[in-house]
């Protein structure tokens, strides 16, 4: 199955509420930058590819309004996808998506800012239908680490409703029960928005595959009963050396996941790499407010006077990773080797 | 400062309902061993010492209201025992006050039911102050494990409402407090009932000790970043291995805190032991009711049709605990070796 969580229309962007699931089901219109801009800072749309789509059509609509000359045309466009960029720091498929599109309307020539427009859109709309490509091909490489009968625990959501329909991590899983394995997911919740109780659970129950939601800290107790046979997430940003930063908590897991002998593995697209970054040491970690914690579910659980911690992100270093899966198949340790090939390649095919 | 979470009065046993905390300050009031019962069950009342101080007044309230001989008293002190031991099947200390109670008073004569009854209430006031006595040891105990300067991370509340007022885990950090130390504690939020967020933090804050709350699945990044010095908890039961079953989470932490070099510390009194286990393996573990999970803030965070698991509590085994904090001092590995020794001296003082 697939749960596309985004739609271009002629009117604007159409994005599900992520926020609401899995209660309800509601689509919110954006018809500026700034309206995609919020959406992403807001989290209305997340999952590091969706976000990347969503902030392409995003620099779309921040065009779309301009009347004046290709020159102006151009500088507006670098504006916008500057602002753009700014929704949130820690994934890269936003960053990389918006230099995509302002490096290939670079190097193209227009006679108006018309034709400008249009070439960001349709280039857009390519992004948007490649990341589907890419997450199929994801899936189908990562089928093959999936054994007959399997365990898999996830976090956060890495799925249909963080990419264009499909997932990474969960694409992994959907293309392993296609391919015949028997399969049971074990999700857990990702406190503090809770993304693995409420939209990975939300797709899999859709998807007819089983699964139970756990609070995070349960997964190690699984683990120690023999109740785990793989770990499998998505990721916001990957260094050349294969370092990893995807929800908070996924270093966690994969420190567990080590300690009782588990592969773990991390299922991304190229425009989830940052080939500039030697390690995960320069990845930025956004800290987010504090009452996602302290009054996360609209009741007040921590006292007001108590401190709060509240960092997004964390980075799971390539020696505790198995295998990075791609759409141009598994990457294995060594990273840095593994993933300089891949590199290559995608340069070769003109990504 | 001390939080005492029940108070004996010529009425009844009075409760601070823990599950309306940090926001409202309920007590309520328990005229029946039955109301105990519920109160425990529930969790109105919760923390192993706790629980068996409160299961003490609990025997004596069901016991007072009997009109009879003595023999039928001694019997309904049996099965009032028997069925207050239901409540709550991990945490030992509930069985080990019962059993003290009922040993205590086969072991006297007594004339009237009435002599046996006032008895009862006497042994039951007994071990409540003993229990502030105990955790006071620990606490002066634990607290020459601290260094100058600590950043403590804890799991769940092992604090003043866990036990008479002072606390195990909390006792140590008190007294390390009291001592001169300087301490900041960082307070797992504690899913699924965030008795971190809710009860730890809100005894820090009284208490003005600098605190912040985190989503459980952000201490192994605190970690990586060195900002944990050492790790304490309480526990529920611990087998004559070491092997110690306490709230769930507290292994992963145990396996985090291994992996990053960190002390792992538990504090508990002689009444937390259960000699009679050789490891953690015969432990059982409770299960709870699946909407702690799925609509722990009255709000569904996981859809209808996904599974739940929810295992309220998990075993850390000994190899992953550097020191066990009890009111005889600090007990070091090898622990069947340590916790024999400390057995001894508990059957010597006759407790």
């Amino acid at each position: 199955m697939a749960f596309p969580p985004l739609e271009m229309t002629k009117r604007g962007l159409r994005l599900l509420d992520q926020r609401l699931l899995p209660e309800r089901e509601k689509w919110i219109l954006c018809t500026t930058s700034r309206q995609v801009h919020q959406a992403i800072r807001i989290m209305v749309v997340r999952g590091a590819p969706a976000i990347g789509i969503a902030a392409g059509y995003g620099l779309y609509l921040g065009l779309r309004g301009f009347r004046g000359n290709v020159e102006g045309a151009r500088r507006r466009l670098r504006r916008e996808a500057d602002y753009l960029k700014t929704s949130r720091p820690t994934g890269v498929n936003l960053r990389n998506v918006l230099e995509r599109l302002v490096e290939a309307s670079r190097k193209k020539e227009f006679h108006t800012s018309e034709a400008l427009k249009a070439f960001v859109l349709r280039e857009a709309e390519r992004l948007h239908r490649e990341d589907d490509r890419l997450c199929r091909k994801i899936g189908r490489a990562g089928a093959a680490l999936i054994p007959k009968k399997a365990r898999i625990l996830t976090h956060c959501n890495a799925g249909g409703l963080a990419t264009t329909g499909y997932g990474t991590a969960l694409g992994v899983i959907y293309a392993a029960r296609a391919a015949g394995r028997k399969i049971f997911v074990y999700a857990d919740e990702t406190r503090p928005l809770l993304q693995g109780a409420r939209l990975t659970a939300w797709e899999l129950v859709k998807s007819r595959i089983p699964c139970s939601v756990l609070c995070d800290n349960m997964a190690a107790s699984l683990m120690a009963k023999g109740l785990i046979d793989c770990v499998i997430v998505g990721a916001d940003r990957i260094a050349a050396n294969g370092d990893t930063a995807n929800k908070i908590g996924t270093y966690g897991v994969a420190v567990l996941a080590r300690a009782h002998g588990l592969p773990f593995y991390v299922a991304a697209p190229g425009t989830t790499f940052d080939f500039s970054l030697r390690s995960g040491k320069g990845i930025p970690i956004e800290d987010r407010g504090d009452e996602e914690v302290s009054r996360g579910f609209g009741v007040r659980t921590a006292p007001r006077r108590a401190g709060v911690v509240n960092p997004a992100f964390d980075v799971t270093p390539a020696r505790l990773i198995s295998a990075i899966i791609t759409e141009a198949g598994v990457l294995k340790p060594p990273f840095t080797v593994s993933i300089r090939r891949f590199r290559n390649q995608l340069e070769k095919s003109g990504a």
